[in-house]
């Protein structure tokens, strides 16, 4: 039994020493075209940064270590050029002499990763714009960086475009941050963005929204970034942080199927259209774990365990791979934004029905010191409170509920089941109704129609459309302090005493702060025959669609 | 309508606010023994170690703001005497004047929390023996530790205990944690518990484990402590922290159903043996969310829960309440142990089947800076694999594992979930391959065999029965730094070429550091036809075992 992996990262290291603890006899032989396999790619932008200060630590493991310790037949510098599955061969040709050679395999694992997008726009092939994916794209970084420039500019602002930002921005270098949408942050919904927006203004990264490049030319001491609003930026160094695009070519030049955006079609059981080849990690499309259907996450986590069961299953088992709900955390200058599921903008895009709260607590108990305030946003079925997706935004505490959540997605739990969970509670750590349990409260009780919402988009456009009565019922201060245009204003614990001020034959959308007494404010207009709906997530949701943080 | 609610702190408030948001026209009457409702009993020792700078902060809301927000009817400094179930009437007395009166009720809910014990030992009511409940409570500790003094005594190594110990040595007090089991934090399983210790230790905390209080005397300028070793301690402070009695004097008096331990009875809808009195928080049995049965679990954040399920029962809801798990963390030292469902101790003394696993991770990615080692254990069942329980010990990261977990036994999830789980990864919040992911790992390798495992107990008092031979695989230096007695020494990677010196007809327990060079050792022994276990958890669970951090 001779297994053939392609590609020595993270699904296709994982893989190679899983195969091995599941078979102390085959053969197994790891084909890697770079210089290193099992490298720490999540930690490059750190090492950047100057966080890792030590380079030997981006490398997890060691061609030789895996030879030593896993019988592995590691070969770097080794590009698999082609596949031969008629005689199941693959052809490799290995980089450094151009030498080729043919190796026979029983199965075939391929993990080859995805590659950074690198648009065709005029001087994209000029010194110092650099995409990071391997050691050596961190190490070429990483050398601009320490021969002292001053100014940078990165394109895209995903994930791995804000973690270089903040690397660079610790390094003391001037960055422009260049996305092509209104937001950072794309794979969230826009309103969770402006925390993250602003904290990054304030550390004085110039972000530009809904802006791109247009090209790229030579100018003394380093390039001009020329910009789709015909401004021009002045950088010694571009980081282009736009996307990826799975490497492919092998799996179609072998006659594989491949998706309409590239992504190498596998089953269930993470085998492509040739049974005796399987596919792992960026380079497949996975089942949507949350939605159904085929898609592309490009991520560690799941990588990892997709070679975990490529490997089992080539190896004779029959594990199914459940699919990808797209659990993805960044942290960013003290700050984290995190996501699990599906976003808003996709349950649009794909016509799924949803229905969403947001709510805006602190991360632990307010009496304890260090409370920091977050902001989260559960979407879920409008029949079964299934949850769709969640995103959070904020400091400490972040992490852990988009993984509570992740959880709940997982096992396709509802808003009913976090009204009920049980999570730790001590004041460092979490309230006795922790934010989790407070998403549940606010997302059952619209379901139960005990607390009707108004969604904030609708009071940003049009605030009194319609006829309806807008009602502010936070305090003079706060109401002063900024309100949404043609509001009323009756504070909650005057409502009672003034509740013939609110007319029985209108619509009333009444907002707080953040939702709770806005909550109460309706629960009482109900009960005095009030036709009342409580704005969800309350002014500071509005003015984050506004984009105010 | 009127509704009565017994005990204004967290059931009782969360039952009051819960019941006005769903009924603005019920008349709702909170009657509260002390003089405040809804303090933050959890932040008492925060604010006798002065973390908590401003008392105010401890009053979570006040009567007069219930008053006001919620139109509730509070009355503090009165006790309800006693119940007229026949009339439908309590008898309430005035603290103050002693003055009593008589208020119907429609329906009522019982929140009268529980008592720390106090047992009667001699000199037990000395000045200066105080124990935790309420912020009179505090007032008196904060008192005593402002006066300052110099020693205290701590009795009980729970929850409690250790939150005081921490603040005491926050404002320089010398002091003993005096416990009567064999180790701190007895609703952990011990062998969790020595990282804790160690830690208290190091900090100039005097733990005495398997030693008890058997009385106590006057001495010039304190409290002589009197040890049932015979030792004497002196103390200007000696705080009692050794469990709570549920209140239960009303409802017995009143003829209701209470458990043998003293926990009112209630049915899944929170309603006692008289349908129109409901019943909430730590004066409850609950049944047990895991093993069934009836239990209690005095913690805040299942009675918050509680009294909003008995307000909207009241009111003439049918929601149940689907039982307790225990989740519960505490924070010392900067340190966490946290922990979910049930324990070892709790399963072998119900006779319940179960298997478990210890892992020793990082809490994230090892490359990037910062990484604190935890220790987790996971319980589960040994034909389903579902999560009975789990428990961590280490510092950041513990108490989003114990969540994380917390939702798994909430959702019936089992170890081979926790393999599939998919959480956010970024190097400064966990690994690829998350410590849930690794723990859900080795739990499925064992239930599908791949993964024998012996429970390092089986080591501590004979390492050699049954004439098995005992297999250090880990480097020269750590075995010489430190085994098992009787091990034989092949480090892992040179098991293969050594394979011969392993005998094939003898049992082969094999053991690392943590459990993962054993995993692989174990696997590559096996598929060499040895007779190979691996020790859960290696060497590091069984020093734990032995007490040693």
């Amino acid at each position: 039994m001779r297994l053939i992996i392609v590609g020595g990262v993270a699904g296709g290291a994982s893989a190679a020493t899983r195969a091995r603890r599941l078979n102390e006899h085959a053969e197994i032989v790891l084909f890697e075209r770079g210089p290193d396999v099992s490298f720490a790619n999540c930690g490059m932008p750190y090492f950047i940064g100057g966080k890792i200060g030590h380079r030997a630590k981006m490398l997890v493991t060691t061609a030789e270590r895996l030879a030593e310790r896993f019988r592995l037949d590691v070969r770097t510098g080794s590009l698999v050029e082609s596949i031969d599955r008629a005689a199941r061969e693959v052809v490799v040709r290995k980089v450094d002499t151009g030498e080729t050679y043919r190796v026979a395999y029983d199965k075939l694992i391929l993990a080859p990763g995805a590659a950074p997008l690198r648009p065709p726009l005029p001087g994209i092939d000029l010194p110092g714009i650099l995409t990071l994916r391997n050691l050596g794209d961190m190490d070429r970084i990483h050398a601009v960086v320490q021969s002292g420039i001053r100014r940078a500019v990165v394109v895209g602002a995903g994930f791995i475009g804000l973690e270089m930002v903040e690397n660079l921005v610790l390094r003391g270098i001037a960055t422009t941050l260049v996305e092509l949408q209104d937001q950072i942050l794309p794979p969230l919904d826009r309103e969770m963005t402006p925390p993250i927006t602003e904290r990054l203004r304030s550390a004085g990264i110039d972000v530009r929204l809904s802006e791109s490049v247009t090209g790229f030319a030579t100018k003394e001491g380093g390039i001009e970034v020329q910009l789709k609003s015909g401004e021009r930026l002045d950088a010694q160094l571009v980081v282009l942080g736009i996307g990826v695009r799975p490497e492919d070519q092998l799996a179609v030049d072998a006659g594989l199927d491949v998706g309409p955006r590239g992504g190498i079609r596998v089953d269930r059981y993470l085998r492509t259209s040739d049974p005796a080849i399987f596919a792992v990690g960026d380079a497949i499309e996975v089942e949507d774990y949350v939605l159904g259907g085929a898609t592309r996450i490009p991520l560690a986590g799941p990588a990892n365990r997709q070679g975990r069961l490529a490997a089992e299953n080539a190896l004779g088992g029959s594990v199914p791979y459940r699919g990808s709900q797209g659990t993805a955390v960044v942290g960013v200058l003290g700050m984290t934004a995190a996501m699990t599921g599906a976003s808003e903008k996709t349950l649009r895009r794909v016509g799924r029905a949803f229905r969403k709260i947001h709510i805006h607590p602190a991360h632990h108990a307010g009496y304890y010191p260090g409370a920091e305030p977050m902001s989260i946003k559960v979407l879920f079925d409008p029949e079964s409170g299934a949850i769709l997706g969640a995103q959070a935004v904020g400091g400490a505490g972040v992490d852990k509920r988009i993984d509570v959540l992740a959880v709940a997605v997982q096992a396709r739990l509802t808003v009913f089941d976090l009204e009920q969970m049980e999570l730790a509670y001590a004041p460092q750590f979490g309230s006795a109704k922790d934010p989790v349990n407070m998403a549940g409260f606010v997302g059952a009780g619209l379901l139960r129609g005990e607390h009707p919402q108004v969604d904030a988009e609708s009071l940003v456009d049009g605030p009194t459309a319609g006829g309806r009565l807008v009602l502010d019922v936070r305090t003079d201060r706060e109401f002063a302090a900024g309100h949404i245009p043609g509001a009323v204003h009756i504070p909650v614990d005057a409502l009672r005493s003034r509740i013939d001020e609110v007319p029985v034959d209108r619509e009333v959308t009444v907002y707080c702060q953040v939702g709770m007494r806005g909550y109460l404010a309706t629960r009482i207009l109900r009960q005095y025959g009030r036709n009342a709906s409580n704005v969800g997530g309350g002014f500071t949701t509005y003015q984050r669609l506004r984009g105010i943080a």
